[in-house]
């Protein structure tokens, strides 16, 4: 079997995971909209996440903060200087390019190494490294090339009635700093000492001069970030368990060891702030690509806002009788990404022989968007169906299908991931049980239909 | 007690419900964060929308759509032509206003009624009426404006690399249309028939000229919105039962009677559209706030959608054999709005007597931010407590608390609306109970560890 990302999006397409976002006018480059499964699979992410990161664990709380922020925010978080893409046109054919990307193709080409990253090169260094060697346009061939200016990556507009420098406002770039500026206010309410964390889900926004990979590189996109404050010099055991901890999230969701890798950023590679980072990449069907990124961010972010806001970010130990800057710890998740991650892993299409292949989306049942499906096995039986269907509605999402012969009903679910499809049959009537079917065993067991609720309990568990 | 909006603002900012947005930097007009218990309440509120609106509700599905959306879509939906105040300046001191503001308040002070809607006069008609009655601006009491001109709500925004006009988008100032572009889409995959409906809740964003009162009314808020497709000629009907679901919903968790109001419109009222329109009001400290409008919003929007895309929004009823624009019923309710008169009406002051007052909030067990308490009567008997913690977390947002005298810990617990507090003391290490209490009747009941996870199951169901 071929997995490629054709199937996953016809599929997504086909059974209301993921539609292109307004189709109807020929769609907005590169948005999606999640369709009446979607929503709820990455519901069902986002759950996960909040309920590991932050429910059950002790050390941690939430927030919700605006998107919109003070724009001071991003003049210390240093978006408003330093997120931008050194971006170049070419005379000729007017096409646009990031000139760091159009050097490291080159320089991949002709099996070049640096010793620093291209994308930390002035914008001299570039213009210089294009001209000398003679780069050309990869549209039309040509060498002629404007200046290379600076493209910053947040969206911009306008609070207020005019369009005037003063009511300039930024969509967040990412969730983060909104932690960041509440830590004072999170620790005061929480009443936590430290060590401790505060992990957020919400939407952000970047315009990407290339999104692309589907649901993967967006332009707007969920993060699921956690900043977790700790004393300095505890910071880097902090960064190994946090990095254990994601990795086990994401097994115990039913991630693939083989489709996972781990990768440690080397010294050279550190942001300069940075002690240490770590990417989680998953291996889509386009490649390797990241999920997550855990870094230690030292006391940078809250001394930033500090030295920008003139406030206080300190905290009083009062055992130690030490005050200091929290260190960070920063595991940061794209929710869309994990989504599609979940999505590609779960996806099968399994032989059964005589040319039968079942597809099927094997997703663990916490993340399954449709939990049971409940057939009557004839319309007659539609009664006692819709009574354990509107019970078992009460705490999981689940599916009513009366349409068709029982195994098509089967592959349906099969195909949508719902790991429990409950027949109600004619025996049903008197006996008062029910068959439940297993997704990926495909076996069946009678069970009782008053103990469907404990017996569904424990398979649900996360 | 009396309750208003500073006290409940206070309480709100000090445990950990709502801070000002952007706070270090001296805020951002009229932006708010939501702290560790904010977040619990609202995500609990919009859980409760779902669970009711999506997930029982045997006609209904979800969707989540991008902010960004093609601006076509606001051509169809009428936001880019008419989604708009008309302002004016005072020339003099350069106040800005809205012009039919000014002439409602005149018209109030004078007792003069008029017979259309000032907002649907012409620029020309409120000029006129403005300079007839020498109107004065309400900051430095001279007659002396600039022409109205009409100022759009939308925010604005560039995608992509240049700032002009065929990269404008507008971040989306409703949720509505996003489910209306996607009609087709669900129906197809979801396979359901009408009538159903299709909710979502999301961001939505109106640069308001004059946000306050509090998450009342912000520039960026949260939606939950269901558009509920019908046959025509059937839409009264389901115009009544949505009003009469969105009354139980709101009296299920809690809302009082006397604090809710049912304000249908009158026909001159009526957008030109529709058919039907009632809102639900809530009786805030500041007075009465629309939370819900619920619009019969007849063919209207999909015809548009069919006009501007050429797309076919037409259903065909097989069964019928009949082909129809689907009829629109829309309940759409503010998140922050709702969230915030679950707050003000959770808040009391109680008398217990020799001036001793008891600040509790009475929130629906469903919504409260804290489920459960969990407090060792002495730090000897952490172990125990902690293990019970630690189950229960599982299942619902716990706090532990281990600080401060028994009363203490309770009235800490009551202040943010914890319904249940569970004492572990030195009887539970050998009888194996502990003691349940109660927010609302103070009362304690002793219950078995064992049975804690049935006892609670009973208490939290919604």
């Amino acid at each position: 079997m071929e997995k490629t990302m054709e199937k996953i999006v016809a599929l997504a397409k086909a059974r209301g995971f993921v539609y292109p976002g307004s189709e109807i006018y020929g769609g907005l480059a590169n948005t999606w909209d999640y369709g009446n499964l979607g929503v709820e699979l990455k519901n069902n992410v986002k759950k996960a996440w909040w309920s590991k990161f932050i429910q059950q664990n002790p050390y941690n709380v939430g927030v919700d903060c605006a998107i919109l922020m003070n724009p001071q925010t991003w003049v210390a978080s240093g978006h408003l200087g330093g997120f931008s893409d050194p971006l170049m046109d070419c005379k000729e054919c007017h096409e646009r390019f990031r000139a760091d990307k159009i050097i490291e193709d080159y320089a991949a080409e002709h099996g070049i190494a640096f010793e620093n990253a291209v994308d930390a090169w002035s914008q001299e260094e570039m213009k210089a490294y294009i001209d000398e060697h003679s780069i050309n346009c990869p549209t039309c061939g040509k060498h002629n090339f404007t200046d290379i200016r600076q493209f910053n990556l947040m969206f911009k507009t306008f609070q207020g009635v005019t369009e005037d420098a003063k009511n300039v406002v930024y969509l967040r770039p990412e969730t983060a700093q909104g932690i960041f500026v509440n830590f004072k206010n999170v620790q005061r309410t929480s009443r936590k000492k430290i060590p401790f964390g505060i992990g957020q889900v919400g939407k952000s926004f970047r315009n990407e001069i290339t999104p692309g990979n589907f649901t993967f590189r967006t332009r707007e996109f969920e993060q699921m970030e956690l900043e977790f404050f700790c004393e300095p010099d505890t910071d880097l055991e902090w960064f190994a368990y946090w990095k254990q901890f994601c990795i086990d999230w994401l097994l115990a969701l039913g991630m693939k060891k083989e489709e996972m890798r781990i990768r440690d950023h080397e010294a050279a590679e550190l942001s300069f702030y940075s002690k240490a980072t770590t990417d989680i990449e998953f291996l889509f069907p386009f490649g390797w690509g990241e999920l997550w990124g855990i870094a230690d961010r030292t006391d940078y972010d809250l001394t930033q806002h500090q030295n920008v806001s003139k406030e206080d970010m300190g905290y009083f130990d009062d055992e130690k009788k030490i005050k200091y800057v929290p260190y960070v710890i920063e595991p940061s998740l794209g929710a869309d990404r994990v989504t599609l991650a979940f999505l590609c892993g779960a996806y099968d299409e399994e032989d059964l022989g005589d040319g039968d292949i079942r597809t099927v989306l094997h997703f663990h049942p916490a993340l399954a968007p449709v939990k049971i499906g409940v057939f009557p096995l004839s319309k007659k039986l539609s009664e006692g169906a819709e009574k354990i269907f509107t019970d078992l509605s009460k705490l999981y999402n689940c599916e009513f299908d009366d349409r068709g012969n029982i195994g098509k009903r089967y592959r349906r679910q099969d195909e949508i991931g719902t790991p429990f499809c409950i027949t109600y049959d004619f025996e049903s009537e008197t006996d008062g049980c029910v068959t439940v079917r297993d997704r990926d065993t495909m076996e069946q067991e009678r069970v009782r239909i008053e103990e469907l609720k404990v017996y569904f309990e424990k398979k649900f568990e996360f």
